[in-house]
């Protein structure tokens, strides 16, 4: 019978725990490590909604990219979205275990992904925070090569490969040739994309100052949202926890989407 | 229909929120202010052990004076007693409300009903915080007379009064007349128990040094023990809630009780 | 002839310097008190182009929202964009004066310019800091009141009025009848606009888990942007200037625009 | 002629500096290291009394576990006891030597005597901090065998063989086999006592969660006081001392004794 | 009979213990309250020296500007200057008073004799710190005029007043006029002696770059020396000791000097 | 044609940038690394004078050991020196370089020059704190002896070797033998020239505590002013330079001279 336990030492496998950040919070947030697992629902984030989907779809673990617990709780009461969120979860015996930023470092995580998902040639980690047992680096950042193009060439590339329903960018001056890639709020990482050669980023939450800072550095800089450039992650772990786990049922879930929109 | 909202309501009027310290946890700390409520547990603590016989009772509710969390939480998981006690809880939809150094600090609290246990005359607030809207001083220690009496006698009095299996103490070198009292972990107030005029201070949790600085201060220390110099206020919390609340069932935890035992 | 400080004074009748968040930086950040002034320029920011902008036209003054100096400098070179315009206004003898988080909350200034743009009725500050030496109340947040109307129709209008060329939002639930505003980046004030009674919220650089969190409180969060959420301003400000010294040459920036795009 | 140098020196090899912790004060805290000694007063304590019994018996030097001054002193008068003592020892010009947590750690030192005296067998270093220059480990805790007993029956053995006055414990619900010591307040290293194989733990000071907290580990937790767990290490040192110096007097305080009693 | 606590008793109405800085340390630092006093050394440091000179004179008490202990102390052994000097204080019975920033803000007290010392008229506290109970305020600069003479002259009388070897000064421009004190090390209020008008600042242990911004902001610096502008004080606070308590001895230390020179 | 840039590259042999302290601020802190070079100015400080004299020769470069900026600026204005210097270095489109701490502790520096300059024989590194990539040792102080004299005698020496106006110095009851230096404020690093062996300390900005501390330590202190121990270096930096750029026209400072005068 496949438990809690060995889905979390699989895990360990694809995004090992150190290769997250020190104020991360990840692993078994809720449940028990002994509870037997028959279907697993997959997201990117374990909020009140995904947990009412793994409740009526009689899932007895959720796995997602987001700690369903980030700032530390003093209370757990229906008043907040998180506090329902782990009611359900308890009330239906259901464990919670995610990675977050080991799987935006891991290879052939988050942002391995992301980069896939954008085409990217060559793809080599940027600034490398080390390198796992087999010897391959892991670290934030991904960057890979395009064909040469122009600016809005590549946004309309991305805004297919990613689903975007809109794109905020700034223009950099300079034609699309090399791409640095990080999934989320990493627009703070933009001086390490600069010095890797790159001449475009795409991140997400990037904010005024940010696009004024990239436009005086010559960088073209691309919000395409922290949904759409971290939820492709999300199928290639549902794909992975499948096929290591052949008799359990791994599903995506099917309402859990970007609350954001465009007008 | 009885709310967890009216009886959290109930208890800011025995033991309202601003007399607890900044550091302190307090309130609802886990469930439902729209629960209803036809049974409450009352314990000291609302450690495992009592959110399960509050389970098997049907409790919608336990009412403790510790804090269901203390040090805020990172995962909720069965690997700590803490967390096993928020997945009873949480799984038989039951919530947790705590009184705690509001209860300590309250007119008719944690600490007057330790007075009146143990027989003193007279009693005032020692260093009070400030006063209610009442005109009622409010504060963490008490003071009380009593017949000037050896130590001995006094340390006689205290252990039946408490239903103490042993007691530890001082010799401060003085008769006892004054005494000052302080549920659970107190000693560190044992400058304000002396210039309060006291001669005698009971609490709990002492540590060696603290011994000895009470003998350097010519006071007599007693370490009645955390659990038996705080857990009368659990009768009188029970009694008020069953006054207050008729129609709602009201019993003390049949199963907590100290631990700690003595050879 | 009318000086830099006589500029100076007359803004700190608009936007009083006590008015300003501790940790913020206003008032004449670069040149001279005593410098005559016969041109200004007035523009968001004093970013490289609009110092360029002053010295080619012959201004002796440049008035902005946003601070030349945020970050104290440990140097001053033409490697950073902030170094190159210091550079430009050194070599041109013109200085810089700026009116920023003390403008958001002075009556009369962004957020109020913001909210009367928006054609709110019945505009109160939000949680007032003060009130000036006339009584009038000041602080970060406005709201108004609009006719009742649908999301949808409501993002339309916020579209024509601040010129965006796109907006971001998450729809709460409601539809819009009360609307709280804070121009640049406000988000965290959140549960102010809700405690105020507020069913919908224009602000700029909202982060992802702000977006799910409003969803989760039933807010409507509309991003429109830093820049057209703070630019309305400027054109007020130069009218005032151009008013209050009629013998001195205002003009607003002509280049200065934002640099984010939509796709 | 034997100095206080002389001592220093060779409390050294029993009790090396780098074994202590970083926040301890110990070796040489009042006198002269060039002051011959013929006398020296061993205990526990460098109480004042211990201080006065040195001065009339005459001797040049105390040696104690704990150190003379802990909190760093800001005044010298004789409103405290410290100060008191202090101003015996300078009058009398007596030194003060102290070992405290190196000589806790130290082979041969407060644990290993502890252990012993407990009749442990095949003592161990838990979790050693290192080693010293003849490779044998050092560190906090030990542990060790008995033959498996009840745990009413160890103590009984822990009674008698520290003459303790009374005990205070937790059953954790096991049986005695491997047992932790740590003398003085060790309660916080609980965990490090279980994961070496523990089922039970003697230390002192401890508190009421701590306790508890024992009760969910299983873990028989046994509170000996910390001056009985420490206090047996006195006539070891004492012993050394002599044979190391056959030339002057040692002598163990005949005054010093626990302050605190069991009622 | 006189006793240590008379003395006391009688410096905190020449400076108040509530007119001191929060760091410093001040009152009774070594002694006892009871001991009687025949005999005062009265000196500006407490050092070796003068313990030694008290204890030659059978002083019961020396009475000192700078505290006996400012560093708060981890021992008290005779490899230290300030270890040396206690333990002299306690073989000999010797208690320590001293009054350092409160002598220094007092009425009377430090700023004020080193004003009069130099002849100020119209003598006035710079930015009092609060008044006393007569309603006199208290704060630690003073100011004061001189009929206007070049600072040549001023430095000359300074010289002589003070009986200083030497000077150290930036000559800030201006004529003098009205002058500002702060004995010992206050340079880092050189705004506040300006922004009182003050053209000229004598103070000690003035910085290279301290020279210079007086030089820039137009003020004559002068340092007489950290002794020499306490020093005075001495003399006063002797006297006045001598004639409040006329059957003690008051003695000025003797062999207490400057031990710095000039060359 | 020789560029900024060429100037710091060769600054860096001299002085690499790895041998500053961690606060400290060295480069080039204004202006532009393009920036064509014909005439440098140098000098010991960047202050408002060095800058227009440099402005009125029609320097590009002014080449100094402080930093033109040390507190980093939040305003240029010219209400302050600095702003004022800045204002003229831009205005007039000059860099400004500079070299501090790592100047100080580099072979051939501050200190090395100080202490050729007094005549030291067989000069070392005091503690040193690394090794340059030709394995010669560098680190703040350094030491050399002298033929044994009278400190009066050394003190002559020093005088006319700096070109002092006067000397501060106490006399540690030792004739001179082994001598330290320290340019600028190092008198924190007392111990360290007393472990070195040496009896004379040569530093500057001596505070008053200091001076009794050498003297308890029987450490001759001398305060050789700020500017006259580290002056020194200003030829030999402008030698260096002027044989490295034969093309450029290297001048030193006509105008900047100490400030601080002795009466």
């Amino acid at each position: 019978m496949t438990t809690v336990a060995d889905i979390l030492q699989y895990m360990d496998t694809l995004a090992p725990r150190y290769m997250k950040m020190d104020w991360d919070n990840v692993g078994l947030l809720c449940g028990s490590r002994t509870a037997p697992v028959t279907k697993i629902l997959v997201a990117l984030d374990p909020f009140e909604g995904v947990c009412q989907e793994a409740a009526e779809w009689g899932a007895e673990l959720i796995v997602t990219h987001h700690p369903l617990i980030f700032q530390a709780l003093k209370s757990i009461t229906d008043e907040t979205s998180i506090g329902r969120g782990i009611q359900i979860l308890c009330r239906n015996g259901i464990s919670a275990i995610n990675a977050h930023t080991n799987l935006d470092c891991a290879p052939g995580g988050v942002n391995d992904v992301l980069a896939a998902r954008l085409g990217l040639q060559n793809i080599q980690v940027i600034s490398p925070a080390g390198t796992n047992e087999e010897g391959i680096p892991y670290g934030l950042l991904r960057c890979g090569e395009v064909g040469e193009q122009a600016l809005d060439d590549f946004l309309a590339d991305v805004q297919v490969a990613l689903g975007c329903e809109g794109l905020r960018y700034v223009d950099g001056g300079k034609p699309v040739r090399k791409v640095a890639v990080g999934g989320g709020s990493c627009a703070g990482a933009m001086l390490e994309a600069l010095h890797a050669g790159c001449d475009t980023f795409v991140t997400a939450d990037i904010k005024y100052n940010q696009f004024w800072d990239a436009k005086d550095l010559g960088l073209n800089l691309i919000d395409a949202g922290h949904f759409h450039t971290e939820n492709p992650v999300v199928a290639v772990l549902a794909e992975k926890l499948q096929a290591a786990f052949p008799n359990v049922e791994v599903k995506i879930s099917e309402n859990h989407a970007d609350c954001m929109k465009f007008y």
